[in-house]
Parts: structure tokens; C-alpha cells; sequence
């Protein structure tokens, strides 16, 4: 029986001598290798927090002392020593999360898997043991990367302030995130890491002033009497100590023994405190540590050893089209430009930055920047694209609406991973942004259903250079062509049944499976006419013609329902005078799960079939539909019910949040 | 003549003299105290930049060079200097904007009040400069304050990155924003405005290592072959320099020929360079320097001398009667905790803050901390109530989505200056909240009527332990309680006509205005049932029930119509296969422009006569309707009408941004 095998939480850990440890660290190497080869997964971030995993639960008590993770994709090793050790099933339906996971353990605390947020997580919890008088410890983890965001720099204003209160941060320096880590930050931390050369040079200083009387006591004196001490003026860690930080480091976060110490010295400060640990991404995997561009930061499945991908790609991503594009519209327009929050590869900006590198801005992990820069950009002159994942943009919505509507901006967004996504689960789910974004005066969003309206849209939207324009994305392969047999207005009409019956307005990727929810419709002699109206917000006029000539309409999209598309058409024929029945199909309002993309969407009821029979249903008269009903009630799930006709619904099962309504009935 | 009144335009001060300069600075000073006493306005922070202010546009050639001001309240001196003398009108309808306004001067780049973005802004037209090959020059002021919040550290991480991009960063340093600057930041400029003594035990040490070198001169070629150099590694400016920023400061901000000397330093640098100007807010209007409380920030009219309010207050405030709310709760709830970002005071937590000072948390202008600060503290056994304005919580859409409502936490928000707020414009109008809020799983909305439903609710939301609770005041007097007929399910009667013809919907504070239009609607034969739903969020079955009774619904609330508690409402009767005809009021998808709160609001169509007007005109059968729209043309603003049967509408005359609708087609 191994090490890992015969572990029993982490308490487990206090029995185990050095060799011991040493020996665990390489069967949980060997583990996650193995393991995340199988099923996909965050790997290089895992292999790089194996000592510091083991550390913070030798140091640190868990689950009394909270252990905080901030983005989470680095916790494996903590789920392996707080007992989960069955990842055959990782991220997939019904197996372990990839991130933390309150359903899974009380050692978990944070689910969410955006970036920065442990600090704020970290004070809140801090605050509360101090009101509470406990004096249980928090300790949480982030990526050099993650400090570029901006709610790592409020949390650590706010932990700073207060001398009193005990915290312990533990920086993992790896010197990038998703991509190197940019900015000033970077360069200071750096710095920081080469801190032996000034670690000499102020030993030999401070003794040689203070064997010195005359020239040296006063000014160590004076040193000591201002605000810092002699070492803090000049050894480098001015920046985090210059906020009030106690500043630990930097420390080999591959020396498990440095590591403890160094956390331990930590705990017992009584106060904040920064552990500054550098690690390596990838370690113990060469083919990890040989690339260069971090492709195994996130893997989908591959050979344990030589790292190369066993199942080939199921073809051409709407990232790689969208890529494409961006490098063609370079050549003619000058004035675009590229911005990024430390995503390029993943949004598809490789080519272009390749092409065109004086003009592609990286941010860092900084969503908010990366809009407001974009505000000044257009503003000065240029065309920015911001390409960034649709669950991100929820960062930077005030900056959306302030900074480029209000200022009448011709910036383009780009939401890549619209829709839902799969492993990632609740929050990388694209499924806000048609929602939020209705809200933006003169915003316009498309939502392409193939590749060649891709191309058509993005270049409408490069048009107009005094308003926002989005493009959304999903993460999918791009499905074949689908012609139009004629453009009404802005409106592509897809199909056109026998009779009028139904307007069925298809959102985007939701094309095909509306055709053939059509064509199942059809045979049940329902006329069906299909459209795609390219541009879903504002609601194009022609798409209130066309309904006003069938008798009901549908929306079928791949965002919640509350307040989308089928929202907003809805609110259109009202202001039109229209009252027809209108049926509106789209994600619940809850938190869906990890799972594979088509599974999900099943579940949701969004396979072609569901369409069809929830809209055959929805649409019957009176007099059926309650059969109807009753018969779609298991499928009905992507339709909230919570007031359906007095029947009240809680969560529809798909892991979304309960409602409280009888804690306040 | 006065030298301000013969000034014509900003090239007019390269003219001037010292003493005629000095001699302008009192003329403007005593022309900002007799202005804003009359109109209202943001007295203190503007008296605190007349000289840097003068000082910018002599040194920087704007509009070329861009002058950028964060926040844009302190922008009245530079609305004087680049020809906007009439005052009069100031921040009502027709009037001067009390923001910077694109509309307004070629010299005024950002309008958006919200703090924090003055620096990504800088950072895109500087970048758009150097894409563009100009060699203008951008210049950011900031205040300390807005330097706590996290978009102005992702700004200053990238700024600082590229050292060959010019960029000016001014910080104007009051200690104050609204509130005492707090965190660990505000530690760091306190300790370089104590720079004197530093610099005395520099100079001193920096003579005697040279003169002594055995001793000193090893240890001075040790520092300077480091990164840093000696004199950064003794001197405070630290954290700035960390990052890459040349540092000039402190420079007396009240001295013009200093901060002018500092500014073309900055200006010569070619890099990115930040110069630190200490002002004192109020400068030179005695009342306001020996107000502690800052009441001087903004104020209503006031007696130019003394400096107390001409009018007498109109009566209890909705924000008064929270805040004596959250005394009485702290008493009974030692779990109950407040959380402020900056605006302890304007939010009503004063009272709270000196009964339970332990437990109140002034985390900056940072929103964004507040919400995921409150998640962490929430999970630590407390229940957080974070009072923040409603515009000001798009900061934190993300934190409220993932942090609060995905971790089911028990955190209460309350949101002041919901609704309509009047004379701050299009970036303080609190129209958002209602629709973003809507997509949050799990999340419950009230909106008060009155003072004792503020009670009311406020502990029902106290009670929620597992998910999060909002509540919504307007800025606005509260006015008599409205009682209720009846109360079913959760939904309060207020009022039932002689015939069930029209369910409206009334949403908090709109009220009082829906009774009064109710009676206007029974004249005319129509039977109206007013309800009061208390919790908008979820809808209540008992509002779909109520509606299944009626001909027609009608709702009306003080929130952007797209995705409201309209939208909401017309989702749940969907669901419930009521198609019935719903009338959906409330704010357009527009910014909204300043002016007083009861001009708008008639401005939108939300007074009782035009409620009462569209409701009929709405409701009325088809072959009416064509008439009655005709005749509510002219009122009809509050609903949009883009894709109204045909009939293509453009922006509503409400300020509101272009659609590019015609750009497109």
C-alpha cells in the first residue's frame, strides 16, 4: 500500500518523517500524472503545489483553520489529502469537481474559479474570527498572476491596515498564469526573487555602520526612528512592505522543509503576512517543463509520458475561426487592435499577436482594464477587439456600460466560451452575457450560427465605431454552413414550413438543432418558419413583422432565460401591440454543474427533440396543454417554473442554489 | 473686467503673471463659493484644485494633450479655465453637467462619476498615441481615495510596464475622498508626505559614506549596482517606484510655480511618471476646513458665508430611516455586521458606526472587496450588510454572481439612490439594479414603500442565512405608509377597483403614483387592483394568481424596462400560460441625463396622469390603440418603442446614446 493510498486526511501528514513526505510528494506526482492523463485537467498548476499543498496542512488545521484557494485549479493535491482520491471521474458528470467544492468537503471553502478573489475571501474570514473572538487561522493561496487583478490589490489596502488581525497569504510565484505574468508587478516580484545579492550587501552594510560610530550609528539610528526599519529600506521587498505587510521570503516552494518553516513563522506573526513561495509549473513532468507556451496548464486527455494528445481534435473551434479572421482584418485595418486579460492563446490571439505585435495588449488578469483601456483606445483613434471568456466580461460590466456606451465607444467584444462549457462548471458557464448585456443603450451582440456569419459579423461590428458591438462564441467545433433562403431586414429566414404557425428564433450555435426541432414539428403538422436574426439586441423590427405573421413565437437561446433574447422579443411585440403566445426556451436561472457540453444541454432540454416537444406543448391550446405538460415535466428543465400557475418550483435539480422561499413565507 | 471674466480659453493663462495668477486663483475661488452656494454642487473638492488645475493647463496644451479627471466632480476650475462661465444653471435640467461632458467642450474626455478609471483610460490614449505615431501627451488626475479602488492598480501594473509610453499620473492627495482614505495605501502616502525627514537622513548619509571609503563607498556602488538606486532605496516613494514609476513628490498643490515646475518634469520624462500633489479640500471657505465631516464634499444650497443650508430639510430620508433601522438591528443581531465602500456617511451607517464600531468596515472605493469581503465573513458566521448606491454596485456584478450567490451566502444589500436620483446624471441614476440583479440565483429583491415596509423587509432579509437578500431605497423623502387591504402570498393590496379589468404592479416607491393613477383610471370605467408585490425577485405565485383574475397586468417601476420586474412578470405569466396583454413601465434603454428627480420622472412618462394615460392607451382594444398611441407620443418616453410594429425609433430624446441602428443595415 503506497503513501497516498494508506493517507488518512491530512492529520495523516504529522506522522510521516522527511523521507517519507519526500516519497509521498513523488507518489502524488506520479498520481496526478496518471490520473489527469485520463480524464483532462489542470495539470501543470497541480504538479507545482505539491510540497506547499502538503506544507499548508502539516502548518495549518483544516477545516477549523481555513485553507483558501484562490481560482482553485490548483487544488488536487488538497482534495488527495483531505481524502478524495477517486479522480476517474474528474470533472466529469457525477465525479469530482475540478475546482473546490463545498458538496465535496468541509475542507473546501471557495468554489468559484475567477481569479483574485482569495484576499477578499481571506479578509472576510479574518474579520469574522475576530467578531467571534476565534482564534482559528486563514491562510490563502494566490498566483503571482492572480495579484494583477484589481480586487487583490482592495483586499490587500484593507489586510494591511489592520496590524492586529492574523492572516497569512502565500504568493505561488511561477512567474506566469495562464501567460507570463505582465506588468509592473512583475518586474517587482522579479526583483524580489533575486533578493540574495541584497541580502549580502545589507549584511555587510549593517555591520560596517555599526562598527563605524561615527558615520554609521546615526544613520541606523535614523532609520530606525523613521517608519521603517534599517532591512526594509534596503532590501526589496518595499512593495508589500510599504502597505503595512509583514513580507516572508522568497522561499523555494519545492523545499518542503523551507516552506514549513517559513509558514510556521507565519502563523505565529499575530498579524498579516505574505509568504512569498516560487514554484514550478509542471515539475516532476518533462513534458510539461519543455514547453514553452504552457499548454499544460489545462489538458484535455493525453499520453502520460510523452504528453501529446491521444483523441485528435474534433475539428475546427469557433476560437480558431474567430483567430483567423482577426489576422485577415490586421492586414486591412490599421486602426484595430488586440486586448487580452491574460488569455491570448485561449481566445484565439496567437496568430494575430504574431502578426501584428505592437498591436496586442496583454493586461494581465485585469478584465476591467482590459475594457476601460479599450474606452481610451477608441476614444484615441484605434478599433480595439477585447477577446475575453463571456463568464469573465461579469468583471468588467460597469466598465462596459460606463466607460464605452456611455462615452459612445467603437469597442468590439469578443466572448469566447459563450454558452455552456463543460468541465469547468458553474462558473465558466457563458450564460449571462445576453442578459446583462440587453441592458447597454446602443450595445449591438451577435450571435453567429456558422462560420461564415462569423466573419460577416465581425466585420459589421469593426464597422461601427461609435457604439459597442459583442460577438458571442460558444466552445464547440463550428458545424457545417447553414445557407439563408433570404434575408428579411437584418433576419436570415432558415426554413419556412407549410403554414405560419410558429416563428422559431434561433440564437446563434442553437441553429441546427432548431431546424430539426422544425422539421419534427413538421411532422406533426406544425408550420414552422425558422430565422437567425444575427443581431439579437436591439430586436430588429423585421423580426416583429415576421412574428406578427404567425400565430405564436419561440426563442430558443443558449443563455438564461431571465432577461434574454426571448426577453427581449417578448418586450419588442408587447411595445408592438402584439400578445401572441410566445414561448421562450434557454438556460434556468441556476448554477448548472460540470459536465460534458452535449449532456448538459440534454439535460437542459435543449436537444433537438426537448425543442420540439416543450414548444409543441407550450403552444397547444388550452384544453391539452396540461397533458402536454405533464408529459414534458421531466424534460421541461430549461424552463423555470417557479410561478408556473401557482405550482411553485424550487431548484430544478441541476445544482443551482436554493430559493428560500419557505425560510420566508 | 475680472481676470476671469477676461480669460479666453486656457491659452490665456500662458500670458499671465505670478501675481496676476495668484490674483485669479482668489477671483475663481470666490466665484466657486457664490456659484455652487446657489445651485448646489461639489464645493470642497473643487476649491482644493484651483491651482493644479491652472497649473495643467498652462503646463499641457489641451484639447491635444488630454487632461483627464477621475470621478469628474473636481472639474469646475478646468470648466472655467476652458470657457464655461454660467454656472447658473449648474446640474439642473438644461444646465452645466457637474461631471465633465463631451457635449459640453472639445476639453472634457470621460463623463463617468464612477471612481478609479481615470488611469485605464490614460493608459488607452496613450497607447492610441503611440499606435498612432503622436507624439500629445496624457495627463490623470486622481485622487488618493480612488487609488484604493482595484481598476486603478490594474491600470497603474500596466502603465508601469511600458517605461518608453509617456503618461502623467497626478495624484491629488487630500487624504479624503468622501470618507478618510483608509488601508494600508493611505499608511504608504502618509508616510511619504513625511518625506522631510527622510530626506534630511539621506542627504546627511549619502555625504558622509562618499566621505568615508572604507566604509561608505562600497556599500553606496552596492545599492547603485542593484536595481535600485541609493537614494530609492532610503527614500518612501517605495511602492511606486516598485512597480516602475518615477516618483516626483510631494509638491504643495496650493504652491502654483511648484506644482507647475513638478508638471513639466513629468512632462519632459518620457515615461510613465507620477507626481504627488498635497491639497486641502475646501481650501480658502472657512466652513468648509473647519468641518470635519466633509459635509462640504457636495452640498445643496447653502449661505455663501456661513455655509448652512438656505432650504430646511424636506422631511425623513429613505437612507435616515435604514440607517436608524440598522441601530435598533445591531442592538438585537450581534451577528450583523455593516460594510461601506467609502460612503460611510451618505449610505446612513453613521449612526450604526458609533453604536457598534467593531463592527463596521470602510473598505475604500472598492466595490468590489465590499461584496466578496462580505461572502468571506458571511461563511465565517456573520451577516454582513453591505450599503452601497445602486450605480455602484455594477462594480461587483461578478462578486454578487459567484462569490455571494454560488457559495449561498447570507449577505444583505442595501442599495441607496435607487431609482431616479437627479442632478449627478447618467453615471448616478440607480436604473440598472433590478435587471442585472434578476439573473442571480437564488437572490431576493424588495423594494420598500414606505418606512415601515423598510423595517419590515429589512428583517426578513436578516433572516435569509443562505442566500443573498437586496434591498432598494430611492433617493428620495419617504412618504405616509400605505396600508394594505389584504395581504396574499407575500403581496400586499393596496387597492381594488369596482371591476377586475388591471392588475398593476407597483414597485416600491412608485406606489403612491399608481394609486393616484388607479383612481384616474376607475373616471374612465376602467377597475384597477394595485399591489405592492414587497419581493419583486422572486415573483411571487401569488402575483401570477392575482394576474390569472384580471384582463391585463400592468407593471411599473423605477428601473430600465429591459429585463426589470416587468420582464420578470411577463416571464412568470408565460410560464404559467397566461399570454394575457401586460403593460410593462418604467425607464428607457437610455442614460438618462441630469435634472431634478420629479422633472425626469415626468420626463419618462412615471407621473400618475401619464401612467394612467399609457396604461389605458396600452390596454385599450386593437382598434383604439392606433389613436390612443398617437396621442401618447409625445408621453410615451418611458417605454421604448425601437421595434414597435414596424415603426423604427431611434434614442428617446432622454440623452440617451445612439443606436447606430442606420449604420448597420
Amino acid at each position: 500500500m503506497s503513501l497516498l493510498e494508506s493517507l488518512d486526511g491530512p492529520r495523516g501528514l504529522d506522522a510521516l518523517n522527511d523521507q517519507q513526505l519526500a516519497e509521498l510528494a513523488d507518489e502524488i506526482r506520479r498520481f496526478l500524472v496518471h490520473a489527469v492523463s485520463r480524464t483532462g485537467g489542470h495539470l501543470g498548476p497541480n504538479l507545482g503545489v505539491v510540497e506547499l499543498s502538503i506544507a499548508l496542512h502539516r502548518v495549518f488545521a483544516s477545516p477549523a483553520d481555513r485553507i483558501l484557494w484562490d481560482t482553485g485549479h490548483q487544488s488536487y493535491v488538497h482534495k488527495l489529502l483531505t481524502g478524495r482520491k477517486d479522480f476517474s471521474k474528474l470533472r466529469l458528470k457525477g465525479g469530482l469537481s475540478g475546482y473546490p467544492s463545498r458538496e465535496e468537503s468541509p475542507h473546501d471553502v471557495i468554489e468559484n474559479s475567477h481569479a483574485s478573489t482569495v484576499l477578499g475571501w481571506a479578509d472576510g474570514l479574518a474579520k469574522a474570527n475576530e467578531v467571534r473572538g476565534s482564534d482559528d487561522h486563514v491562510v490563502a493561496v494566490i498566483g503571482d498572476g492572480a495579484l494583477t487583478g484589481g480586487m487583490a490589490w482592495e483586499a490587500l489596502n484593507n489586510i494591511a491596515a489592520a496590524k492586529d488581525r492574523p492572516l497569512v497569504i502565500v504568493v505561488n510565484d511561477n512567474e506566469r498564469s495562464y501567460a507570463p505574468t505582465i506588468g509592473g508587478l512583475a518586474n517587482h516580484l522579479a526583483t524580489l526573487r533575486t533578493t540574495d545579492e541584497y541580502e549580502r550587501v545589507l549584511e555587510w552594510g549593517r555591520e560596517m555602520l555599526r562598527q563605524t560610530p561615527v558615520v554609521g550609528r546615526p544613520l541606523y539610528d535614523g532609520l530606525h526612528g523613521a517608519k521603517k526599519g534599517f532591512k526594509d529600506a534596503f532590501a526589496p521587498q518595499a512593495l508589500f512592505e510599504d502597505l503595512g505587510l509583514k513580507y516572508i521570503g522568497p522561499v523555494d516552494g519545492h523545499d518542503l522543509g523551507a516552506v514549513e518553516s517559513a509558514l510556521r513563522r507565519a502563523k505565529r506573526f499575530g498579524g498579516p503576512v505574505l509568504v512569498h513561495c516560487l514554484t514550478e509549473k509542471g515539475r516532476g513532468f518533462e513534458p510539461a517543463l519543455a514547453d514553452e507556451a504552457d499548454h499544460f496548464h489545462s489538458v484535455s486527455r493525453i499520453d502520460p509520458v510523452t504528453g501529446e494528445p491521444v483523441e485528435p481534435s474534433a475539428g475546427r473551434s469557433w476560437t480558431s475561426v474567430f483567430g483567423a479572421e482577426m489576422v485577415r482584418v490586421g492586414a486591412e485595418r490599421p486602426d484595430v487592435v488586440a486586448v487580452t486579460a491574460a488569455m491570448l492563446q485561449p481566445v484565439g490571439l496567437a496568430g494575430f499577436a504574431d502578426a501584428y505585435p505592437e498591436r496586442v495588449y496583454d493586461v494581465g488578469i485585469a478584465e476591467q482594464h482590459a475594457v476601460v483601456s479599450a474606452a481610451g483606445m477608441a476614444t484615441g483613434g484605434l478599433h480595439p477587439v477585447v477577446a475575453v471568456y463571456s463568464t469573465f466580461l461579469n468583471r468588467a460590466f460597469d466598465q462596459v456600460l460606463m466607460d464605452v456606451a456611455l462615452h459612445r465607444c467603437g469597442v468590439t467584444f469578443v466572448l469566447d466560451r459563450a454558452g455552456i462549457t463543460g468541465p469547468d462548471g458553474p462558473s465558466h458557464h457563458g450564460m449571462w452575457d445576453l442578459s446583462l448585456l440587453q441592458v447597454v443603450p446602443g450595445l449591438r451582440i451577435a450571435a453567429p450560427r456558422d462560420a461564415e456569419r462569423l466573419s460577416e459579423e465581425l466585420s459589421e461590428a469593426l464597422d461601427v465605431d461609435d457604439a459597442p458591438t459583442v460577438l458571442r462564441l460558444p466552445k464547440a467545433t463550428v458545424g457545417e454552413p447553414l445557407a439563408a433562403l433570404r434575408r428579411v431586414g437584418g433576419v436570415d429566414v432558415l426554413a419556412e414550413g407549410a403554414r405560419r404557425d410558429v416563428l422559431l428564433i434561433a440564437v446563434g450555435a442553437m441553429a441546427p438543432g432548431c431546424l430539426e426541432a422544425a422539421g419534427l414539428l413538421a411532422e406533426r403538422g406544425t408550420g414552422v418558419t425558422v430565422v437567425d436574426p444575427r443581431w439579437v439586441k436591439p430586436v430588429d423590427p423585421a423580426l416583429v413583422e415576421l412574428a406578427a405573421e404567425h400565430r405564436a413565437v419561440a426563442v430558443v437561446e443558449d443563455n438564461v432565460r431571465t432577461g434574454g433574447v426571448g426577453s427581449a422579443v417578448d418586450q419588442a411585440l408587447r411595445d408592438a401591440g402584439l400578445d401572441m403566445p410566445l414561448c421562450s426556451l434557454g438556460m434556468p436561472e441556476s448554477f448548472v454543474p460540470h459536465g460534458k457540453r452535449a449532456e448538459l444541454l440534454a439535460e437542459l432540454g435543449l436537444t433537438p427533440v426537448e425543442i420540439a416537444g416543450r414548444i409543441g406543448a407550450r403552444l397547444a391550446p388550452p384544453e391539452e396543454r396540461e397533458e402536454a405538460a405533464e408529459s414534458g415535466e421531466a424534460r421541461g428543465r430549461g424552463e423555470d417554473r417557479r410561478a408556473g400557475g401557482g405550482r411553485r418550483a424550487d431548484a430544478d435539480g441541476t445544482g443551482g442554489v436554493r430559493t428560500n422561499e419557505g425560510s420566508m413565507a
